[in-house]
């Protein structure tokens, strides 16, 4: 398989779900769930993937997959955490290609399709592409090697995203 | 927006790059990163997306979003840490609705347009869809609540996976 060949064909996805919340304008909203602890939402999934939510309530924290509807694609871009530009790959910015997001939730809660959680970063309507259960011993790593982020991770709990990004 | 009305709009991604792997079957290989931490592999970005990898450089683990492409879609898995069956989004089966992998690997240099890391549990030519940095502060959470991982996350590193998920 030669990169250009793949690269003209696209891989289809669809919502197996979407989220629900009390954000519709990404201007003011957490930039991510460490940093909105307390933020509830909820996933509810489309009735056709129901079957595969079973045991799920086992996990504390579940990996949200989703599509960032409402961002724009760029390659560079000056993160809400930061003053000056970094390569989009570089950054957990939302304006990215294929504008996928990843956000870490705590369950709390199954409602038959609805999965009631807490930790939400993102806008209602989000189209939930897939759901992964958080399991530390996959998940953790440790490292101090973390970029530009290192001189402004301990304001990340109180920023929030602007209009920068849509 | 209806959630009906959602999911018969495709979303369409495409690939930023492929892996590259000495792993061309999936039987025998790492099911998972923190199982395959001394496996090199490395991403191939195509060159139209370089301006995105500018500053990855400072980070020493990145999250690899994947397309799955040689496995199949199902909503109950019998996973490989497992001999029951749970639903898919209770697990990190491959296969499952939109295929989507989440791989952790450790950049160990970077070379132009090619990221060679540690970790592989990847095939080659998986397409990759999205590299994002990986920020404990961001995705680290404490947890025991692992559902039925909790029986069986020992013998994960000795686990490889067979055919059940192609």
């Amino acid at each position: 398989m030669s990169a250009a060949g793949s690269t003209a064909q696209a891989i289809a996805c669809r919502p197996i779900g979407h989220v629900r919340s009390r954000f519709t304008d990404p201007v003011g909203m957490p930039i991510q769930t460490a940093g909105a602890a307390d933020e509830a939402g909820s996933v509810e999934l489309l009735p056709e993937f129901e079957a595969g939510l079973r045991d799920i309530e086992g996990f504390d924290y579940l990996i949200l997959i989703t599509h960032l509807h409402q961002a724009v694609e760029k390659l560079e871009v000056v993160p809400f955490m930061d003053d000056s530009s970094h390569g989009v790959f570089a950054t957990r910015a939302p304006a990215r290609p294929n504008r996928l997001g990843l956000s870490i939730v705590r369950l709390v809660r199954r409602e038959g399709l609805l999965l009631h959680f807490l930790g939400n970063d993102m806008l209602d309507g989000t189209p939930v592409l897939d759901i992964k259960p958080y399991v530390p011993r996959l998940d953790v790593r440790q490292t101090e090697r973390i970029g530009w982020f290192g001189k402004r991770i301990d304001q990340m709990p109180d920023i929030r995203a602007d209009a920068r990004m849509a």
